[in-house]
């Protein structure tokens, strides 16, 4: 059995220093284990963590989508996800890890239809796209929950507008396949009035825990990823997950250490992969990290404006750009390296150059020896900088690793919340920012917002440089 | 004349309250701008800071790198930069800001070689990189200072021996060009024995600081970008930067506002451009940021492990997964807007859906309209949830504006570290890393550095789980 490995011996004192944790540190926290535990049980039999059920309850919802993905595969030539958040960052963070690299620039019978992510409202972007894409090859997959999400909405009316007029009103129904809540919304109402196929995203599932849902699911699967294995994954790692015993949990381990470090001060964290095909994983690990556990008011309602900062990082790129802080900045921070014992292909340097300083010694070498070989190097040199970092291993980068990988951070993520005891499942923050743009838009019932974003102080020439 | 602009009014309290800035806090930190200011002046004429001179003086360079450029571009199909860290990152950046955002789709006709970069030594990436690159169509252009640097110069020694074996020696040179210091190092001294074509990136111009060189400026001119209008862009900037008065001067004020921040405990500064061209900013801002100003040590020697740690974003997409974070967590961020006035295309989403809740207000506007309101309305929220927040605006993303824009950022950069006290042109923090995986590759005279390795203590079995 391929199972992930975490080592945290880099984030104890007897290895980094004054800056790492102590056993003291860990029974500091302690006393909030056991209620977390139990929360997290509870949550979960009250429904309040439905994603925790996807690995096990989705049998019929594969199947739909296996055929579905069979069928249209070969029928069209471009698939466009329309998605914003979570409904871009989890497709992409999987198609990374698990497809050819250079997927899109594969010939056509190694690959399924090219694959492109519109999770902007970038105006040049969506304009761009169809001077390469043709509108009546494209499958468009149209992802919202709520079904009011602006950015993914705005998407679909512009690009139904286009659809229906490259290849008419009947087909261009056929082209849309829209990812939703059952009920709720206006994505599914539309669907049903225009008859467009729907995958339905259960209702317990919020957007930065949906990947493994259809969210996910379906991109996957159109483009040739074997789905049932991400699933296994998941539902393996899920066993693991019901450990109650914090350090022999993995996600409650992963979490327990976050928490103890942030406690220590260090309020960021770096997550950086050594492989360029889990780079995207950071992307999506932020988005979970940050929208879950960045909270104003806990859960009984203080003040408390809390969060860890997750930061992006990709070794051994990142050796060259972001690890000089990290080594000698403040000891705000901790890296988690994310390193694979074994790659699918690896490539010899060859020996020449023999008798040139500082590369000659290289020839004879595999590429793949000298990344994890730089990946040994920094988690020393991180170490011997006094600054704390843990490594999670994948024994190779599969579905069922990556399964195992994503569903424990989501498990974490819930256990790191219950720590804190903030809620992490909301997202209260972002409501301010999107009143304001109702109320600038002209939206109806924003006319109060309207007058406050009117009546905001005048900005001062002097503060501004032009 | 097309200009940037810089608005700080939400760094101050009167607009974000008590964790603004104040008068006082710029009072506090006066003292240290002119001495701050002369020491530009003086690294400057010391040659110190060879790269505040290149949007001067490299007409002659830039002929060659055109004269290249024309005759390269017609002749092969693929063009792939080995690099790393700063030849990489900005070469990335400004593909994206300038050219076609899905450039390597577009046909022949309508664009230079497609464009790859190998910016890190994952042993999958490259292999793969293969099976869809004709290698005897491509040109590589392998660009590293020191000549020493292990990812790049064992991608030169792969894609020699392949290249060779392909077209023969004789044509293989012809399809390596190098860019790199002019005397000093393997690569220079390879590439005369080979008879590959040069480029020189001058003595006093660092790694990422390298962008205006031909590091930045020949993968520019080979897909077709406007290096002249780069080049006066900057050249345009440090006119502006020649300005003694800080807040008169637009990168001695951005240094300013970040060192009042960071003194205020904002140790963490956001880079989010509203516009998917800017998207590879953040990536180069970051290093340039990062790496510059993380060190342990002052200028008197003393141990002070500072700098602010750079958190890379993009405006809309991120006001669903980090917004939530910057609005809601701690006092410890501020965020950096870069905005753009006017688009090169918009879209109009089509009135349809109008009885709909929270979408049906989109029908008629563009894009551009949603992407700068949303921009507006975050700026709105940040500043409301009690954040700083500044916002630097481009009339329009064209070489001029971006020549300005990142010139900016390097001056900002240099001024920074003279408020702080620091070496913002070493990053003395790589070396324990590079010399670890030196001593695990069995590099001579790394013997010491390998028993000191071997003599780490042992891993405890308890702080792992597998």
């Amino acid at each position: 059995m391929m199972k992930l490995r975490l080592d945290y011996n880099n984030m104890m004192e007897e290895f980094v220093g004054e800056y790492g944790l102590s056993k003291k540190d860990f029974e500091k926290i302690a006393p909030k284990f056991a209620p977390a535990a139990a929360a997290m049980k509870e949550k979960r039999a009250n429904g309040a963590m439905d994603w925790r059920d996807l690995p096990h309850n989705q049998n019929e919802v594969v199947k739909d989508i296996l055929d579905y993905a069979a069928k249209i595969r070969d029928e069209v030539e471009y698939f466009v996800l329309l998605g914003i958040g979570g409904s871009a960052l989890g497709p992409m963070a999987v198609h990374q890890a698990l497809q050819h690299p250079f997927y899109n620039d594969l010939p056509r019978g190694k690959r399924g239809p090219k694959f492109y992510i519109a999770d902007n409202v970038d105006p040049e972007r969506l304009t761009y796209l169809f001077q390469v894409v043709d509108i009546s090859k494209c499958l468009f997959n149209v992802v919202s929950k709520s079904g009011a999400t602006s950015e993914t909405m705005s998407q679909l009316m512009i690009v139904k507008k286009m659809l229906e007029s490259a290849i008419g009103k009947e087909k261009a129904k056929e082209r849309i396949v829209a990812t939703t809540d059952a009920k709720v919304g206006n994505l599914i109402k539309i669907a049903a009035d225009e008859g467009y196929k729907t995958f339905i995203i259960p209702t317990g599932v919020g957007g930065r825990f949906s990947l493994l849902s259809p969210v996910g699911l379906l991109p996957a699967a159109i483009c040739g990823i074997d789905i049932k294995g991400l699933l296994e994954g998941a539902a393996f790692m899920d066993e693991l997950c019901n450990e109650d015993e914090v350090f022999e949990n993995p996600a409650y381990a992963y979490a327990a250490l976050n928490y103890a470090a942030l406690c220590k001060g260090a309020n960021i964290c770096v997550m950086m992969p050594y492989a360029d095909k889990l780079k995207y994983i950071s992307d999506w690990y932020v988005q979970l990290w940050a929208e879950s556990l960045g909270k104003k008011y806990d859960n009984d309602g203080n003040v408390v404006n809390v969060g860890p900062t997750p930061i992006k990082a990709l070794g051994a790129t990142d050796q060259h750009a972001q690890v000089q802080l990290f080594a000698e900045g403040p000891f705000d921070k901790f890296v988690v390296f994310v390193g694979v014992d074994k790659f699918h292909e690896d490539i010899e340097i060859p020996k020449i150059f023999g008798d040139m300083p500082n590369i000659g010694f290289l020839g004879g070498h595999t590429h793949g020896a000298l990344l994890k070989t730089e990946q040994m190097a920094t988690e020393f040199a991180i170490m011997k900088s006094g600054k704390m970092n843990m490594t999670i291993t994948l024994p190779e980068v599969n579905a069922h690793t990556l399964g195992q990988l994503l569903y424990m951070f989501e498990v974490a993520t819930g256990f790191m919340g219950e720590l804190m005891n903030i809620n992490a499942f909301d997202q209260p923050g972002v409501e301010e920012g999107k009143n304001a743009t109702y109320a600038m838009m002209g939206h109806p019932g924003y006319e109060e917002k309207k007058k406050e974003l009117d009546g905001a102080p005048d900005k001062k020439k002097e503060y501004m440089i032009d």
